[in-house]
């Protein structure tokens, strides 16, 4: 299960006893829902909530062909298939492009509800290692062709990413590209951040990339881009005929994705331009305050995430799942802690992330003050403090 | 995949020419949404649709607690999972309840999608036949005690049965039940037509069942009850907290159930009474015109449906499959024709219903009598007719 489940309880209790607790450790953002969309929601002449197609209201896949053509995708209503979120997005890629058995390679750390997924649809997953000195960069090709086996379908990745934070650039996209071109594999990439990426970064998707239009599948989701995780509204697109095909019928064993979210869906993705900018410079504010409060807190590594609003650290504690749980049960300053998410949730490889965290920058820039006040306290009297990074760290790195 | 589905090109095309095609092929009623549930989630305050907790919104369970004691069955919000449809549920408890290889015994003609989920999870289904000539009675128990095996690990039956409309009465569901305790097996229930029992049938949960709380495991959804298909929010209820702590796991993993959905659910439960009692008579009213209708054509076998909104038929026809497809094909009388669905796609048997079809009596009666004249004189003038029902529908009843 999700890293930060297990944390739960220990936060439960520590709100009970009156503390503050800030919420870095679960993307549940605190922008508003755009309001026009609700405004539109509200003026429903609705009279029967009826099933929609299992692939989508047609109207709904029609704005999102607009929505697409801003970054240069180019795609059609019938190459997408509207799902209940992305969590059914990615259930439904597995049942449709893999068969029991299969194996598909992830950039560890990952998503952690994958492992579920996963385990659901009988599939093993490879990491593949990156790491937190350089930004959590897209592996060497050479890392990805070495999990390859005769049993591997596909590879995932998630650009911006969550669970890191870290953008991949068109030029990292096209080597990755040829590799899954080269091995005839698919290319599932999740780009629900794809509006938050940040300085230069000019996001790039990979359906664009020439020749590969069988290979590449993409997962989308209004959740975080409106700050409408409970819509429970997501998307598979892909120009692969035969995907598409076996994804509808599992699509319509589960008769039809959310009517009421379709319908706050079309009125967001029809907002204009404006409302995402303004979302996107919160986001980036609040990154620059956590990047900059984490540079300056003694032996803790961390980078300057490229996009999504997440980061991971590294600190100098025995044990970061430990320190997250001290955070909760032991440590209070000026009434209040911080919850993040343990690291090592995140990895499949054993004993990698053990003194990582992930945050979450789903605060306001002042509440993330606080939350980094928090931190840096607690890392000064946390009694299983270490002195620099412990040496098991720099061993996988080896 | 669904029956149905197979024939919604002909369909399509039919309704291209002009054709008016009344549809009792689907379960899609045509009652309103109740208006006073769209209005109070017309009045939300919302400010973000965040994701509710995994296993739905405490206020909407604790709603359901006092629900489900109009129907005597006693539960606490900790025993009710939210689900996205009565879909999912079946979903959720085919992976939590079962493993890989596992056998699940259900009285055919079942819900065709069952097949779809037992498929995914990797599970048999067993079928025990039930026939048309005594109203789909639940099956001795002789017939389920046949099926079962080493591997067998639940029974799962709909009271009022989709796709039947047959009423199993508390006498069969205690033996039943003494059955399912005697073999240590789960009882799965599909309870979503339960306001919809006609004439003398008082429904009866088999969650009252005495000493079975560990075993019994009720599926619910709002779709039919309040004509909300659309809505996506079912649920399971059940007193095997095991079964309870499996399920909340799944469910974390795909985060949470419709957010709007929850929503219109929990003002669509506090709804007073006479709102379900006036959508039961009607439904009773268009049962009764089905019934006649069907009764008064020649070599039709049909029988008086107990509950839910549909019935079956068997026809004097070579294929009721090629029937179906002839009536939007070739059909029409006064510019119309009727979608029925062909029985074979609800039998696990080789060989069984092929000269049956379901229908859905989810129109007004004015439409339902116009549909049956349609049928009336196509069963005339089909050129596959047969005299009487074929041999081999006999030599399986035999």
């Amino acid at each position: 299960m999700s890293p930060f489940r297990k944390l739960v309880p220990y936060a439960d209790q520590a709100k009970a006893r009156g503390k503050k607790v800030y919420h870095l450790n679960i993307g549940q953002p605190d922008i508003p829902t755009p309001p026009e969309a609700i405004s539109a929601l509200k003026n429903t002449d609705l009279k029967i909530l009826a099933y929609s197609p299992a692939i989508g209201n047609l109207s709904y896949r029609e704005k999102l062909v607009n929505y697409y053509q801003k970054f240069d995708m180019a795609v059609s209503p019938e190459e997408i298939i509207i799902t209940t979120g992305a969590s059914e997005a990615i259930q439904l890629l597995f049942y449709a492009c893999m068969d029991r058995g299969d194996e598909i390679i992830i950039p560890e750390p990952f998503y952690a509800n994958y492992n579920g997924f996963a385990q659901i649809a009988d599939l093993e997953i490879r990491p593949v290692s990156s790491y937190i000195e350089d930004g959590f960069k897209l592996p060497p090709l050479a890392e990805f062709e070495r999990q390859i086996t005769s049993k591997t379908k596909g590879i995932f990745i998630t650009n911006p990413s969550n669970p890191t934070g870290s953008f991949f650039s068109k030029a990292s996209l096209e080597k990755l590209g040829e590799l899954v071109k080269r091995h005839d594999l698919y290319l599932f990439v999740d780009e629900v951040y794809r509006e938050f990426c940040y300085d230069d970064n000019e996001f790039y998707s990979c359906l664009r990339l020439a020749g590969l239009e069988e290979h590449v599948i993409i997962v989308d989701s209004v959740s975080k881009r409106y700050s409408a995780c409970g819509a429970r509204i997501g998307a598979i697109v892909t120009k692969n005929q035969a995907v598409i095909d076996s994804l509808t019928r599992y699509a319509k064993l589960r008769l039809s994705p959310p009517g009421l979210g379709q319908m706050l869906a079309e009125a967001m993705v029809e907002l204009p331009e404006s409302y995402l900018a303004e979302v996107k410079q919160e986001y980036d504010n609040r990154r620059v305050v956590i990047y900059e409060r984490l540079k300056a807190m003694p032996d803790v590594v961390n980078y300057l995430p490229g996009g999504a609003f997440y980061c991971f650290a590294a600190f100098p504690v025995d044990n970061a799942s430990k320190f997250c749980q001290w955070l909760l049960e032991e440590f209070e300053h000026e009434g209040a802690t911080v919850m993040l998410s343990p690291g090592e949730g995140f990895y499949a490889s054993p004993g990698r992330g053990h003194n990582e965290v992930r945050i979450a920058y789903v605060l306001n820039c002042d509440d993330l003050n606080r939350a980094m006040d928090c931190l840096e306290i607690a890392l000064t009297v946390y009694p299983g403090k270490t002195q620099k990074l412990d040496a098991s760290m720099k061993v996988s790195l080896s």
